[in-house]
């Protein structure tokens, strides 16, 4: 994610960092390179073949396929980004409801605190496959050790995470300190923990279908490296100028839809994952009264991860 | 909020307060400005230039990728001040639906009440977070003195509260006022509580990502500055007019955007949320019948907090 | 509601009860006057100023700005009826799952048939909350003597109509009518008649944020409005014909987008709430075998209230 | 339903049943007419009121407008359809989760199967009341004698089917076939047949409300008529093929759009109440291991009623 | 489902696999005929007939309606195309918590490992229902042999697996592995396969209606077909390139739309069933800590299967 102090309109104008101007650069400089030599050559062109010129008529015409295109990506990307952010939400709320029910009846039980260290284990667990990140030191940290031990080395760790809850869940239940309604509270609250394993697996691992990618990549391209053509028959040296301003705003919505696409990457506006994890074992610490362990994530200037 | 009687079309044009143009005074007037250099200049520029002019056509070309972004952002923020409002909405749902099942059967028990004045010091405590308001005022009023010195300096008093709540659900159900399937029935409600303050930090703390909003006002202001240089070949000295009316609108609608991306603000657009911790107060003292223990907030002009 | 016989297309063109047109026929007035006047001065308007007169493509590119507008609002109206509509459902909906399934235990007891007529008046005090209607006597004529007295002149009837129904269903349970399972499922059908009532409530407190409707109507008038000016240079005495009917459509999108934000009122295209009570009592009197105590609300000439 | 086997994109060009060519045929004449006495008379206008033609700017100003509409108007009508499809999915799944769970505990039990029968009957009375079918026939053959006697002459038959399979669970609970949570969980599927046939009659009662039927079919019909008038100017006597081309996909998006908004009817591109009744019917036989005891709907030509 | 290694933009513009290129390539290289007829045949026709010729301007006309039916129909195809991804989602989840709670209290008894077995053979059999693959060696494999002989022949064969599963679950209870609670926990995800399958089917038996399809592909086809005409006034010999640009755009969303609108197929963008499958054994065994006993499905080249 992006943190940026509220900037003005006229500062956003200038913002470098948390654009994704520099990565369609070189596109750009491609545009602005061909509007160039089309401003050159149009005069020569038109000499030669009056009737064969791109005019300005074309591209409005093209521009409705490709508006489709664009907004249609746009919104399934931003979709599933923020279906990621709310599965993510949804572990903050599991963690808090679970702190709210176990401190309420059976505070004094060490069950009840390894749950929510558990959730919070769950949730770098979770953040650890999806962005195959190294969180052994935060699961240590938060598992009791023979725990650890037994998941170390094994795939598939928020299911056994989640296996672990379950049985300290049936653990509290035996020992008396929550009776069968509240174990049956809790065991729905764990069931939306597999839910949202489940959701992120889902949205990790099913891209918009590929074809929409090559056929929106072709079109964007295309489209970007015609228009200078096209436009210089209509205002000539000014071309470059208001050809590069166009390709920006397309090339950067499409690439922009990529990041949004994959939320849980490391791209400047994928989830900060890291400050999620952070947020809900804080939570957690808030309502047991302590202190977070860990120091908070920081900004890696405008980037939070 | 923003609390108008209702006005005809003809009263609507020239509202002010409630409308955004103050806020986008300056840029229309730069816009006022360029349009009235271009009207003097273009004749000039033709004769130079003859080749090199922006015409019209290209505006309507850019206007496209325009309303790609301006409907889409639209869209999104509004759905995020719907759900925002949506989970507010539930807060009151609860207050009402705990009324109607704890004054059913333990009317008399001073849990009963004071799990009503707990959900109400709840929204006054997620108020409080959001805005960052200062509400001890008001959770001194409605939690017992005890309580209150408990919280009084923690972070994350929704969530404490909420521990609160579920600790006198215990309590009712250990004096025996309500059996284990109305604690059941209570602790499914002070589920949706957390939901509720998940929600509003999910919304809260991930804004609509921010290379969105370079982007859009990037090619909105663009297109605003640039739009009367192209008219004036057309439309002459109309320009002024008509160029400042679309850039009043296309600006308009980023303002707005902006406004309502962030609903828990103070911004004329934003949520009431003063007033919708009124009203929960006051449906849950209709259901006790009892007069409301603090004056209704008033509208400060035409704007609602 | 408005309800038609189905007519064929050749119909629906002289349709006049049901249009909107009678509620924007002052301003299209006003624009066929203005196209007259500009049909009569456009000659000499060139004549003077050449380079200066409206044309026809100010008017595609302004259109892209009010196409984007419009339809933003004409569908965010239409979810807010659309959900008003499945709320008013769900009354219905929860009305014959309790009939179902008090009569299959419980068809005895007097408290079974309070509770349908009960809910039967919970719709009726919806609908008076929600249109400041009178609904006194169908209160009266549902509620038990005593339960009327009590919530006469109390604010929130709704809530307290819900509070009665919870204490039926706890005393159903105290006479052993039903059992523990049975009260459970009573319950979670009335916890949604409170969901019913909050999200009514919501739709009607919290219309579309104020400034879109500012905006919407300066841009829908001021575009109308200058349309034929316009228009004149290109199709000259056919404008006030073609301006009428243009402003027409978007007149009438933008009245009709007014009426379905609303739509607890007694406009044309609001919801037929007297209508959707009937239907409710009329569902419960078919499953209790009784013919219905009122008659059948019948339509105003073609509207339904 | 229209059912074809694949068709290739030729073949397609080519289809006659299934297409709403049939219904639109009229008006399209209509358009032809118009058509060619505007290319008749487009040379004599032109040289009497040069200034006052129609010419295709217009055509594509208004386009914006009527695009609003139209997609507006297909979606919502789509959504209905698939609402509705949605709602009786639910009858065939709470069909086959009744079998899995009765059963597997209670196999042998007669009200068992006469609760598997009854959900079928419950179909079938849904499509009767939906379509105003006559369904006695079918009810007959799947209720018991008594029950039927009990409800052939009443109406809401799917309302006193609901309060049948009531009192079914209660009979299987209290005979200690099932137990507590099994009547419980039977409890629960009930509640979606409510939901079911709720959802059904507000689809069915509540249409899109009719002043968008007037505007949309106004709005249609007059830009038809007008566009051949305004497309001679430009393309002369090609004006009668491409002016019906245009006005066949308006036209048959109004005509599909107003098709799907009532799905339950026996249009080509409604619901097939019959085959989904059918099927729900096969999905128990199936469990039931029995073969079905009516035979499958067959298509009539291409349509699957 | 189409897996490629990342590509840049440049890449992209060259992929050949995973593009429906090879699906419209006889369409494209029709209206690459009609291009280049039209380009030789342009001089001579406007030298016959100036009035009557296509310009540009009719093709941005009739863009507008063909933008309304692509985009519907696009975002109505992803839907479908998503919900069905996640309706296999729900699988993994239901899979991954039964194990979750069944591991955690009846680790050591038989059904336990039975039930979990039996829900990827419910995942098997709904692949080889919605896809008519042979699925028995799987079936074979993960059922006792006693079931397997049982339903070897059935039809419905996900429905009777759902029956043998809500066996075990009552085996389970009968010998007091697990509680009633617990019964009642696993019940709801029964439940939770009953919406799986009867959604699935739902899907796969109700395509979006048949006259959309008509409508589009006339549409696309005929516009593309015209576009060559057109053209040639406006751009000559540069059309055989434009035209053939814009008509792939047009007609690979044409194609790519139906791809998407029949998930369960096995063309290149649909859903890869035996993969996902081959993903709800492999988290099974993760929490069983046991090997997959069948190897992973290799992609085709770029798909997935």
């Amino acid at each position: 994610m992006i943190i940026h102090s509220r900037h003005n309109w006229f500062e956003l104008l200038f913002v470098w960092r948390g654009s994704v101007l520099p990565r369609i650069l070189p596109r750009l400089c491609l545009v602005f390179l061909i509007s160039l030599l089309s401003a050159f050559a149009t005069n020569w062109w038109i000499s030669q073949h009056a009737q064969s010129s791109l005019n300005i008529y074309i591209f409005t015409l093209m521009g409705v396929s490709l508006a489709i295109f664009l907004s249609f990506r746009n919104s399934v990307s931003y979709e599933r980004f923020w279906e990621a952010r709310k599965l993510w939400g949804t572990l903050l709320i599991v963690a808090r409801t679970l702190a709210g029910k176990l401190l309420a009846v059976a505070d004094a039980r060490p069950e009840s605190r390894q749950m929510l260290h558990g959730i919070c284990a769950f949730a770098y667990a979770l953040k650890g496959q999806l962005r195959q990140d190294d969180v052994a030191a935060h699961l240590q940290r938060l598992l009791p050790a023979a725990e650890w031990q037994a998941i170390a080395d094994a795939p598939g760790k928020p299911g056994l995470i989640l296996l672990y809850l379950h049985r300290l869940n049936a653990s509290l239940r035996h020992s008396g300190s929550i009776d069968q309604w509240q174990w049956q509270s809790v065991d729905r609250n764990l069931d939306a923990l597999s839910d949202v394993v489940g959701g992120c697996e889902r949205i990790r691992n099913t891209p918009i279908p590929f074809t929409y990618r090559v056929l929106l990549n072709r079109t964007v391209t295309i489209y970007c490296m015609l228009l200078p053509i096209g436009l210089t028959t209509s205002i000539g040296w000014l071309t470059p100028l208001i050809a590069v301003f166009i390709a920006y705003t397309y090339m950067a919505l499409d690439v922009l839809g990529e990041e949004l696409e994959e939320p849980f990457g490391k791209e400047g506006n994928d989830l900060p994952l890291t400050a999620l994890c952070y947020g809900i074992e804080s939570a957690v610490c808030d309502m047991l009264r302590q202190p977070v362990p860990v120091p908070a994530p920081q900004p890696d200037g405008v980037y939070l991860y």
